[in-house]
């Protein structure tokens, strides 16, 4: 069962996401978020430092479920490029989140790059990302399915860069295509390469 | 020579342009813009219905340079997988514009999620390009050089996909890679895969 002090953060937490989703983050104060989970300013305090500290929490949650569930699909494969194609199958979920959802992405873009002290701390969870998806490439160069030739770090950004720019384009065009079809042939051809160029 | 009338429309697309990525869309008035521009809000309103359609016209401008551009390093070329890495070279441009600049670009996504009638103005020249994108790769099918069973819509959006993801990552990220190079190294992979398919 979960403390009360966990379900007061919950409530803080998912009223703020639908607030900054709805009015965006500078459109929303605390004492809204206060109101809308029901809780106390003094709550808000004891679990919170600052909005901004609730916004990058929110950031790192999302992060840490994604990467969670990738990592699942990834440890159900037996090789990294056939975990690379299972991962990008979660994807579609992403897709599926509303357009509410979509705009907080957008919005943490913009408050990066506003503020620097969100830029600084918000940079971390991207770098872990990037970090431990190079990790699972390099692991497939060791177990011989990625081609040595392919450089991690650099393969990791590519990869994320695949997401990233499908997200925004079904976003901005959610009826275009499907998406989620697109993102898995769009990785499967990274993958397809990746593995083979030695052959 | 530029007719005065175009001089006039000129300052204040770029004025609007280095005040929306300042103090965003929504924090910059027509008063402001004219101001510094130096020109009055008669003028203004002879040249632009509302700020919306500064915003929609800074917006056509900046694609129909680069799609302009990309034209023309493909053109440059002899086949189509070598146009469009010649392509994907121009994007380094892209990388070096300034974070304001950026700025611009995420207000862009910001408002057209929030305001239907930016959005329906806006699609319309990403269609426009990705149309195009997908003519390209159909001349690629004609003239041999692409495989026949890569599709041209969606391989489009994923070519698109590959350079909106790398920008975004660009914008977090501006020390983290050579983004020019790993761009480049991106639309190579993609490339390759799509020309050797059959082989």
């Amino acid at each position: 069962m979960q403390s009360r002090s966990e379900v007061t953060r919950q409530k803080i937490l998912s009223s703020a996401t639908r607030l900054f989703s709805l009015n965006g983050y500078d459109g929303t104060g605390v004492a809204e978020i206060c109101e809308a989970a029901g809780v106390s300013k003094g709550a808000f305090y004891h679990h919170f430092p600052s909005k901004q500290d609730v916004f990058l929490n929110i950031l790192n949650e999302w992060l840490d479920q994604l990467s969670s569930q990738m990592q699942a699909a990834r440890l159900a494969t037996h090789d990294v490029p056939e975990g690379l194609v299972a991962m990008s199958g979660l994807i579609d979920q992403v897709f599926q989140m509303s357009r509410n959802h979509y705009s907080l992405f957008f919005e943490f873009w913009i408050q990066a790059m506003r503020h620097p002290e969100i830029w600084q701390t918000a940079i971390a969870p991207y770098h872990r990302f990037q970090t431990w998806l190079a990790a699972i490439l390099q692991s497939g160069i060791n177990e011989g399915s990625v081609d040595p030739s392919v450089p991690p770090d650099d393969t990791s950004r590519i990869l994320i860069a695949m997401v990233l720019g499908l997200l925004l384009q079904a976003f901005f065009d959610p009826n275009g295509a499907a998406w989620g079809d697109v993102t898995e042939s769009g990785i499967k051809t990274l993958v397809t390469e990746f593995s083979r160029r030695s052959l």
